[in-house]
């Protein structure tokens, strides 16, 4: 009388998508501009925390990431009971949807966006509202208000656009939203200001935030959360009780140690994506105004023709040139435009030379 | 209209009973015999992979851990579709909850067991039925086919007890039980035979495997599952897409490529094992057969005197000498023992020297 391995697992996962994360690609040679890693290794600091933590790894880690969490904590300005860390901020959406969202909940976002908000949605047994944002990416504040949202997933500053939400906006939502507001802010250390200060102002407002993009760490999958102690105490209850390794405790606490060399990572991604985002407003590019580590950019053909063709075109032709950029077809928001994280100095250089050639018709 | 958070929070996790981790003690001067975990450090190799690969940090991981997934089905003789990687086995125990238990499925494990067990179960929507072992902790074979299971939890060799079925049980389980039979092997390494070749014969067997135990890698957080392919392939939808980060990765392929080290560290806590379960025999201790890096025994006092309050007095007595063993006081089956990881020779010496005191009445 055994079962089939169909009928025994759960409807809502044998239906789903799962979440297709960014190419990696294979072989070397590459620039690397599709995921919004950061170009530069992590500082020496950081190498040795980790070393020194090695001889350790026989012993379980701290299950909370206490030193870690004390830190952010008082980096920030709030509570340790503020402060949740996460295995990357993917696993604390994660816990978010399974604990607030998903199955007899309304689980809300901005469309188009993360697609893992979906996906985490419907493993915990919903499906997302997509709400589409305005004509040139604008916040549909009025729509968001105007549905009732137990959990509402904003990026901000926002991806695919790089375009950071006016504070005020921010506030009308987390005041009008019946559930939790979940500002992702991955990319807030590129951006000009944070949602932090409406922490204290409101407790349905969970900030997620990451080690993968100004930090650099994207392959040691650090992230954390910010809110209401009532929140992080039922994410708290719900993680995997060693959900952060050691070698990853200790490498992200060094990083925060670090911070001046951070700081000057974030002003020379700052003045590249300057460099660039001038030079395709020069090549008659569209361009929305980014505070995050990319570029999203509508590509203009020698021809001065714009459009999807345009775009998957130029996308290819980039690739067979060892230049991955990030391209969303299936949307008439994104279909015309190119995703381009800002890399190097010198690899965007070499981006801008390759776009000077296919605009030249080479 | 703002809800509240204990409205919003789904309600079989708003009462559910997290998971209590054993303890980790602050300060040095220890010995930790409580957690099970390896007394040595990892072997150079190791240590090396890791810091060659703390220069791509600011990549993302391999999604599926490609390299170490292909290795271990190598080593097993499997597919690579038949194995996943977790971020520790807890990790993978509470993907197969989500998605094979929990809410509208019936969840089984025999009782007392691994307290995770009932926590992934419950925050899967959830609760668990315990079937009892019985006297002396056999398998309660004829209870556990005659009534119905979805997902079934077992650890073997088991804990506390060390103690591994027999594989015509397990085979008779994996033919007998409606859904999935999980054999938890997180001990597996240091006993006698595996169930890897019920894997053959069953679709509805999942083995999981861990690095924290054998391999002393418990601050890495590495675990991974084997299984049919549609098994595997359900729990690859909706584990979070970089949940292993590229220092365990490289850290666990590394440990792998160190194999000879590793049976050597075996062969190690096996000896020492018999030689504290010969020491304790001889104190007239009751202890179970163990074949894992654990003896789960009965303490007798110098009147001979046996039972709960006697197992409490020197648990505690050996934490005042900084010795940590577990007690689990809540179980007719366990309240009367102490679970004792073996440790390094001289961490046993001294044990068994303290054990000598007290039971002269020091």
């Amino acid at each position: 009388m055994k079962k089939r391995i169909e009928q025994l697992v759960h409807e809502n996962i044998r239906q789903m998508q799962p979440y297709v994360p960014g190419l990696q690609p294979q072989g070397s040679g590459w620039i690397k501009l599709n995921t919004n890693e950061l170009p530069y290794p992590p500082p020496p600091a950081v190498g040795a925390a980790i070393s020194a933590e090695m001889e350790r790894l026989a012993r379980y880690p701290n299950p909370t990431s206490a030193l870690l969490r004390e830190e952010l904590a008082r980096i920030h300005g709030v509570e340790v009971g503020n402060v949740i860390i996460g295995n990357g901020s993917d696993d604390l959406l994660n816990l978010l949807a399974r604990a607030f969202g998903g199955e007899d909940r309304i689980t809300s976002e901005t469309f188009p966006s993360y697609s893992l908000y979906p996906v985490v949605t419907a493993i915990a047994g919903g499906a997302i509202e997509s709400i589409p944002f305005g004509g040139d990416f604008s916040l549909p504040l009025e729509d968001l208000l105007a549905r009732p949202s137990d959990l509402l997933f904003l990026t901000c500053p926002n991806a695919p656009t790089g375009v950071r939400f006016p504070m005020e906006d921010l506030r009308l939502l987390a005041e009008g939203v019946e559930g939790l507001l979940v500002i992702d802010e991955a990319y807030v250390e590129f951006a000009q200001a944070s949602a932090l200060p409406l922490l204290q102002e409101f407790e349905n407002v969970v900030l997620t935030r990451t080690f993968s993009k100004a930090y650099g760490l994207a392959g040691l999958r650090v992230g954390y959360a910010m809110a209401a102690s009532p929140v992080i105490d039922v994410l708290d209850r719900i993680r995997d009780s060693y959900n952060v390794n050691r070698l990853s405790q200790a490498g992200a606490l060094a990083a925060l140690a670090s911070q001046p060399v951070y700081d000057d990572y974030v002003r020379q991604i700052q003045e590249i994506r300057q460099k660039v985002h001038d030079f395709l407003v020069t090549s008659k590019w569209d361009i929305y105004p980014s505070e995050a580590n990319f570029l999203f950019a509508e590509p203009v053909s020698a021809a001065g023709e714009r459009g999807p063709e345009i775009a998957s075109t130029l996308f290819e032709w980039l690739k067979e040139r060892k230049i991955l950029v990030r391209y969303f077809p299936k949307h008439p928001l994104t279909a015309s435009r190119l995703r381009i994280s800002i890399g190097s100095s010198s690899e965007m250089e070499r981006f801008m030379e390759e776009i000077t050639k296919w605009q030249k018709g080479a």
